[in-house]
């Protein structure tokens, strides 16, 4: 099952995927009482309530040479702050004196049982399910050993997430999942999770080693290579392949609020 | 005002310090309701409900030369998990197999309002109150570039909090409060707030300048120097002038749940 969250005439609604099977195509949402509502008049919610935001860096190896670090020898992890969550089809902004920010396409896994010192072998388990997300960076704050810091990372709504929440009963093989990116429908980045340098049963058993996991909270698992400069205007697609195509306009600083 | 939180006989109760004076001389806790009960079957909460829980990094000189890094041109800010936050009295794991963990006392800003770019002559009108913390670190895991890793500084129960909030209206100036800590009675941190590299209007019109703040954020201001490595068995006090005693014992690998 897929799930999501909208608002739609002022009110938040649950609305599952195989109502809307259509809905890329002719812009039409399903709500859950049958009515068919018109994409535009609708916002997209992160798909769940999220609690921690982990996200790996340079854990696909072709992306960490384009940025020219090597694959490091044990999971590099940050932490996002909840303010830098938006959802499907909301801009993000790209702030007028940057020089450079890029997307990260990105599978999203979201634990669903309170867990710690979860052994590889059973790291499925704990899992929720999964979600997609676009993880932007501000490349000209990367400035300083303590990094990514909270200008590069942690900015009101850098982070789209969604469209769609998929129980992790409907993935198969997470670790077998094509990842790829458009900017103005030319494709830039075509990945596989297969690539991860560490892959899901090693992340979470990795950080449950020293700290509680809890339901809601996300692991971003990095991108492949393919990034690029996105400027005001672009949209940019991020999609995961059975996990769901979460679409995303660059804005200027008319967004400044 | 002095507000705790306390778990009594399984329920939580909200306490003020008014009726509470006498409390660190004689083991006895005054609730709401006017019992007197043994400090001992008390659980102490952090005071209040956090929400995103900023870091400064090497935000005294002192400090920062003590752990071999010059002061930064910009402040440098890194985001905690909630699951390392515990309350006063409480133990904090040292594993077995690490070299060097030391302690931090700090003083802990709570945000009152939702802000966000506000100047720095404003600041002082979003903060809703103070509160003391020991950020732990274990300097083992300072090894790369990306810094510092969550093995470091979001452990579960790394950070004590408390045990008091304090409104902000009772604190007249911020900037002039003493910090210190002793290492079973032994004093090893004296500092300043005056001392801060990036004072406290500045860290709030820096975060809130890029990000969102929300009542119960809360930003961990630095360190001065004298931190040292604690052992199994230590009771750690930190200490912020007026604003609370912040007691914690090192416990081992027993804890490990």
């Amino acid at each position: 099952m897929k799930h999501a969250r909208i608002i739609f005439e002022g009110k938040t609604h649950a609305i599952t995927a195989e109502k809307n099977a259509g809905m890329a195509a002719d812009g039409v949402v399903s709500l859950s009482d049958g009515r068919l509502v018109d994409e535009k008049d609708v916002i997209w919610l992160p798909p769940v309530e999220f609690g921690t935001i982990f996200v790996l860096a340079l854990n696909y190896a072709d992306h960490a040479k384009e940025i020219a670090f090597k694959a490091p020898d044990d999971p590099v992890v940050f932490l996002k702050g909840p303010n830098s969550l938006t959802g499907h089809r909301a801009k993000t902004r790209r702030p007028a004196d940057v020089a450079y920010m890029h997307y990260e396409c990105e599978l999203a896994v979201v634990i669903g049982k309170q867990c710690k010192h979860v052994p590889k072998e059973r790291a499925y388990d704990v899992i929720g399910g999964y979600t997609v997300a676009n993880d932007y960076a501000i490349r000209d704050y990367l400035e300083n050993y303590y990094r990514p810091n909270l200008r590069v990372k942690s900015r009101d709504a850098c982070t789209p997430i969604g469209p769609w929440f998929v129980d992790a009963a409907d993935v198969p093989d997470p670790m077998n999942l094509r990842l790829r990116s458009w900017v103005n429908g030319k494709q830039t980045q075509d990945g596989t999770t297969r690539d991860m340098v560490f892959d899901i049963p090693t992340l979470v058993s990795y950080l449950s080693g020293f700290m509680t996991l809890n339901p809601g909270d996300v692991i971003l698992t990095g991108t492949p290579d393919g990034v690029s400069d996105a400027a005001v205007g672009d949209e940019i697609v991020t999609e995961v392949e059975g996990i769901g195509r979460l679409i995303n306009t660059i804005g200027g600083d008319e967004l400044l609020d």
